[in-house]
């Protein structure tokens, strides 16, 4: 299992959590996401035999969002 | 009908945007809903007969932004 913290800039209000943290937890591979709003960053847990970073990344920069 | 521009704050995102003018545009009585989301403002308009103007800056607080 991997840990990663992704700096993501766009995220402003609690629908935004909601949004990211449920698309992202549903990709497969994903253990548990956790969106820090303040500090603009999101917190993830997963398998990298099942899912890429570059995955989870792509899927929040489809959403609107920046992955720093 | 009657026309009102209401200041809203917390308003911060495409999902705010959705949100509100989802929610207040199912209002019976609500004829129309627009969100500026850069200005802070939303236009309603409404047949005052059907629905309150405080109706609709409930329906707004209630989702948790401050209307001014």
């Amino acid at each position: 299992m991997a840990t990663k913290t992704l700096n993501v800039q766009g995220m402003s209000c609690g629908h935004c959590v909601n949004s990211i943290e449920g698309s992202v937890g549903e990709l497969n591979g994903v253990e548990t996401v956790k969106v820090h709003l303040q500090d603009g960053k999101v917190d993830v847990t997963f398998d990298s035999k099942k899912v890429d970073l570059k995955d989870i990344t792509e899927n929040i920069e489809e959403q609107g969002y920046d992955v720093a």
